[in-house]
């Protein structure tokens, strides 16, 4: 499929996963998100918010989903796969879709609506755009010498897979 | 414990992270990066990059530990623990220390080192600072009115577990 084609939204698939965000908390399952990945005109997996469900902080709609379609598919990659979620994906879940190569995301609500529903979003957003010294989180580098000896080991692998 | 003693860098669990991502790269397993979480002076899990090995580019050592430790101690939250791990974390792992609601964060290697050695952190960290419409990854917003009735049933729901 040609990157042009999986860039035109298809609302169907975002309503599908605006769905399934509403269900889980119908169900009382998890949050209020939900998404869906596409590839070919078919969605390839699902993903529900099961933080609570499943005791996983990283369990969001948009995590599960691009976990669930590598193992459908048998890869690390999602080229070619597009990325429906309910709502803007949070950093973590942004972050994920690179990692994944997915070639693009249609979202429904923003961080900003999300944070009006009492999630923190927004804020991260906020905090990632921070200095590493200047987060709520506090962040502190030691060993950086012997660090670096994992990156050297990388870099003299012959049996490396890149990802 | 107290913030104040668990924010307290102990190297012992900076150099077990780093020794493990050094394993993981000798024995082909996966990227570079390892990481540990530790409550009251002991480790409570570990976690290694497994993006190839397992098929998910979620699967980032920092990432697996969270999951892990969540798993061990049946929550979703970890208060009172700190993370080690060998490198800076990327943005995902970053927001996903967050949501954990970790106490604070210890790292060997900085996104710079992680970008010299061929991984994408820093320039994560650059797109993540974009707004939506100026990112690599394109982004759409669609919907945005039917998706707000799944933060509606949030906000209406009395079964509700916050995270």
């Amino acid at each position: 499929m040609s990157a042009g084609t999986v860039s035109i939204p298809d609302p169907q698939f975002l309503r599908r996963a605006i769905e399934l965000a509403t269900q889980n908390v119908l169900t009382a399952r998890g949050g209020p998100f939900a998404a869906v990945i596409v590839r070919n005109g078919v969605i390839v997996s699902e993903g529900v918010n099961t933080v609570t469900a499943d005791n996983d902080p990283t369990a969001h709609g948009e995590v599960n989903a691009i976990r669930s379609a590598c193992r459908s598919l048998r890869t690390f990659t999602l080229e070619g796969c597009a990325l429906y979620t309910s709502c803007e994906p949070c950093p973590m879940c942004l972050a994920a879709s690179y990692w994944a190569r997915l070639d693009c995301v249609f979202y429904g609500s923003s961080a900003a609506d999300a944070a009006r529903a009492g999630f923190d979003d927004a804020f991260l957003y906020e905090e990632l755009r921070k200095a590493p010294l200047q987060r709520a989180l506090p962040m502190t580098q030691l060993l950086q010498v012997e660090a670096w000896e994992s990156f050297a080991a990388w870099i003299a692998s012959e049996k490396k897979i890149d990802y």
